[in-house]
């Protein structure tokens, strides 16, 4: 069984992950080119607030402070974002989509190793909800005009997976409990092989679903 | 009975006074000093996102493409936004209460001379949602640690006013639907008078509420 503290940290970097997405999911609606894509990218920075609420509310009835539980991961959940800043529309399309979609892979790899209460709640809140097709649509659209977009898009995808492995990295360094509970989950290094696999496939999925994946 | 267009006019300046609502709050959000603050905020832009949903869905009803009845109000919203762009935490924190305030009491206004179900849909996503508490107790606090802040914070209240009443006056000048519906509505000029008063006293009791009516 995890420690109690485990499962704290993880709702609190899930909490701030939400928190964080919302807020630069509103920022990058900004980089829309029509009020269309403005809405809809708008519409999931709410989606994501709707989330960070409902597992601040489960921090509340395990007795945690959201704000302290959130703190530890403020600095590599901002990092992040700091340098996978988009500087186009297509570069937020694109990390809403893949950057978001390896790290509720992530969290959903790890709600297996806590309770079930918990562990549904976080499976509950990383539903995609109608990103991959609007992600599809957008950068389809995109490089069906101008070819080249889809070279450069690539390499923005590498970017953003490799940023989000190194931060994930720093968390599980930094924080002993989640480091135990990511250890004691994955069982052995056979089981970490297995779970880096998963989410590496269905990065590599996302990928092909983009038509980036050439 | 006002022309279809001029409720397509109001529910299309209304949802994107929402639209850029929930944009601006997501963005000041980032100023608070604490993640609680920052929370709040958040959350009252996911609100704001809500409600501009609905609103965009009543337009869908009435055969009209939101981002087509938005359009001509951005330049007057994105004007006022970019006018009044807080700089401190209880800069937004004012502008989020007095400056949505005042806009809401208006459009609550206009809501009377349009039929019911529209009346009334506006009516109901201008509720205040717990922001005049939040307001209250940061302005409170803050004036309290280090009184100067009030006047500062009076002056900047006066500030959000003007542009409000002076993209207002654009909007109906430039849209001769919006005028029709508000001269109609509001009868004559005594009609007029009466609720300039309306929306200057409720105004006024924001101000009290605050603590900087002095």
């Amino acid at each position: 069984m995890p420690p109690e503290d485990a499962v704290v940290d993880l709702l609190g970097a899930l909490a701030y992950g939400e928190l964080s997405a919302f807020d630069h999911l509103a920022d990058d609606a900004g980089l829309s080119p029509d009020l269309a894509g403005r809405a809809e990218m708008s519409s999931m920075a709410a989606l994501e607030f709707e989330h960070y609420r409902r597992i601040a509310a489960r921090l509340g009835e395990l007795g945690a402070d959201p704000a302290l539980a959130m703190a530890p991961f403020v600095a590599a959940l901002e990092s992040y974002h700091a340098i996978t800043k988009p500087s186009t529309w297509l570069e937020s399309v694109v990390k809403a989509y893949v950057g978001d979609g390896m790290a509720a892979d992530f969290f959903r790899e790890v709600a297996t190793f806590v309770d079930t209460e918990t562990g549904d709640l976080i499976r509950d809140v990383l539903v995609e909800g109608g990103r991959a097709e609007f992600a599809v649509r957008e950068v389809k659209a995109a490089v069906a005009q101008q070819p080249a977009v889809a070279g450069r898009l690539a390499l923005w995808a590498r970017r953003l997976v490799g940023e989000a492995i190194s931060q994930t990295q720093h968390v599980l360094a930094d924080r002993d409990s989640l480091m135990l509970l990511f250890v004691q989950g994955t069982g052995d290094i056979t089981g970490v092989a297995a779970l880096i696999t998963r989410i590496t496939d269905r990065h590599a999925e996302r990928m092909v679903a983009l038509g980036l994946d050439s």
